[in-house]
């Protein structure tokens, strides 16, 4: 085996556990729920196949398609989620994951249309703003090229509000469900796992308060010490 | 085993997996839920045993009844809601299986006399429209042949709106619980776990904002991709 | 071993294994419930030792008390809720077995001093009425014999408003939590089980629809049907 | 080993168990919760290291630390909210283990603002006044030593209003979560624990009745009858 190919058959592998790790934290039932990863220097991108239950997946049945959503290897179909995955990964160089579900509490914002609020330090340690809510796909993007369209309006919502995707790894596509991002596939995971807690907190607490606001102070410390130049969580790497 | 024996005795075996999945999936506790699957070629319907508990339940302890709910096999009595299924399998001649539960958030919808909103893309993947919830059963027929009423208020809904049972599959007796069906016992099932998980995500999502409805073009794109005849999700069958 | 001890020793058993049920079935976290069941004719109770955890439970734990509480057989204390079981044996001669949860849903509904409403066919199954809350219990007794008191308020509760107790199997003690009773102590952990989920539904039902009410035929047409003289749901005994 | 190091393994034992109960008890998921444990003879505090996952966690991963902060032994970083931990024990000298989650129920009364009220018998078996939600961390406090005016609020609403450590073992960070303490480090997840049930069952509460209040008697009976001078709930130790 080459070094191409086994650079290529251990993405699979991370890919393949990385969707497993969807349905195993309950964050996809059926087949709700996508993962992929890229390989940018080859601009390739493995991903789970369209409609195919968790249960007995191997990484020999994930697909490998290029950045222009061609088939490159695998024989099964992609995901059907597969463009917005690879719009996110053309406008967001940074990122080497992506993840989508259907998880409960993350989706119910999504179908309200809200934007998940930061308010606590829960969200503020993995994500630096509200995570947002994208605008309407217009009719005519419904019909052409939808799953395109939603990349699209995930991107622009970042773009129109000068959000950073590293700092707020996450956007909600309104009526539809969360996409996270990440380093990987397997960080990408962990940030669909954070957003739907985090999720479910928030939905929590505006019951109880509905007007709650955080001190903006406080959300820049939680961030900064896990993430920025001065980080002191965890151990040093 | 003749020809005949042989069809119906893993007909058994699949509606008792059925059955077997419903407390699994925990959409039902106790006895309260079951599953039934026809064999249209016989106008035979197999169908739990009625109050048996799932615990070591066996296909043997299946029981066999013809379309006027006469027991042709089986040494227990059927479900009590034979009848309401013998009702949607002569009505809709479209449907193979039909499976009834009180899993909490569907049910909770029924009693509170509300169809399940279309709102979101994960409802509109599996339901093309709301899922309804029927009028009330006239106290006459409450008091005489209740479980056959039943059916007849959810085919009078589908009927009375012209909703399609092989598009929505699946409707809210009021005060009482949801009932769904599809292609067999196994696919009734499994449209009354995304049922459940539709209507969790509902009531989240209505709390959140009673307001919300979603594009109907929306509706249209999410069924079709998975359902229409130019259906893209899944693999080629 | 004599007829009066293996007869002892066999409720011994059953008390212990309906207590590890209240934990398997989440009814109870750390020691917080707790359940017993009499031997009418010796006029003894056997029930769950005080603040002892589920975990590795014997049946030789068990307390047997007589009628005014004294312990007759077992080295440890019987739980403190042992007071309100011997009132409800007392006032209710039909029944056999009593069980006191925390259960989440039920408790909530306790505290917010509001009866569990009858308003779905899952409640009629296995309640007749709406599941009654308790008054308040007076300070002087709330100061002495606390315990009594509150079996004395369910009794009171039950005689107030003429409920039938075997067709009502359990109450809501006001600020504090569910009691359930059934022929024996499984029966009454199975009430407790139902008395929960049902206090889900409810809860998730009035958030939908504070207004719902159910037409009485229907609670009567469900009672009837699983309890009735002309019963018909489960096996023939 | 000498008597100094033996003793240090035990506490090192008991923290890992402690901090494995977190994670097994879902009341902290990925990184979010830590235990420790106090030395009080030798003025040293045992902890989690920071942002290690808890699955093969061991005795020997955990940070020794004394009151200033200082690392004693141990190759990790200790965990971020250390310096929250040694407030508390300075603070509090009648106990003996700290524990911090992000529990949920808990967290969302903690976002809201809310204390969390006693208003049930589940509630004032184990804290004998409201859970206080701290008043706001200054900004200039939040910049620098962030952590340590955790510790400082919760220790001045104590102070302020009054409340015993013992009696009413927890609070909440506002906008940040529980932090809860006892005896030892397990006493400590115990508390968490009821925390998350109370929290749990007092959003379920007041969603129903939001004007709810308890009888003081009946909080003073439940707590005296497991805590007070003349309790009688549990075994004779």
């Amino acid at each position: 085996m080459g070094y191409n190919s086994s650079v290529l058959e251990e993405l699979k592998e991370k890919v393949c556990l990385a969707n497993l790790a969807l349905a195993r934290e309950r964050l996809a039932v059926l087949t709700w729920g996508n993962a992929s990863e890229i390989d940018r220097a080859r601009g390739l991108v493995v991903i789970k196949p369209s409609g195919v239950p968790y249960d007995g997946m191997k990484p020999s049945d994930m697909v490998v398609v290029d950045l222009d959503g061609q088939v490159v290897e695998g024989r099964y179909r992609p995901s059907s989620d597969t463009p917005t995955h690879l719009v996110l990964y053309k406008a967001f160089p940074q990122i080497g994951g992506v993840v989508h579900t259907h998880s409960p509490h993350a989706t119910a914002w999504a179908q309200a249309g809200r934007a998940i609020p930061n308010i606590g330090t829960t969200h503020a340690d993995t994500f630096h703003d509200d995570v947002p809510v994208t605008g309407e796909i217009p009719s005519d993007r419904i019909r052409d090229a939808y799953e395109e369209a939603t990349g699209d309006v995930i991107v622009e919502t970042f773009r129109g509000r000068g959000l950073d995707p590293v700092a707020t790894p996450g956007a909600l596509a309104v009526h539809h469900g969360p996409f996270t991002w990440g380093r990987d596939a397997a960080d990408a995971v962990e940030h669909a796992l954070i957003l739907e807690e985090v999720a479910k907190i928030a939905a929590l607490s505006v019951a109880l308060n509905p007007a709650i606001r955080m001190n903006p102070d406080l959300i820049e410390k939680h961030y900064s010490r896990k993430h920025g130049p001065k980080a002191y969580y965890g151990q040093r790497t």
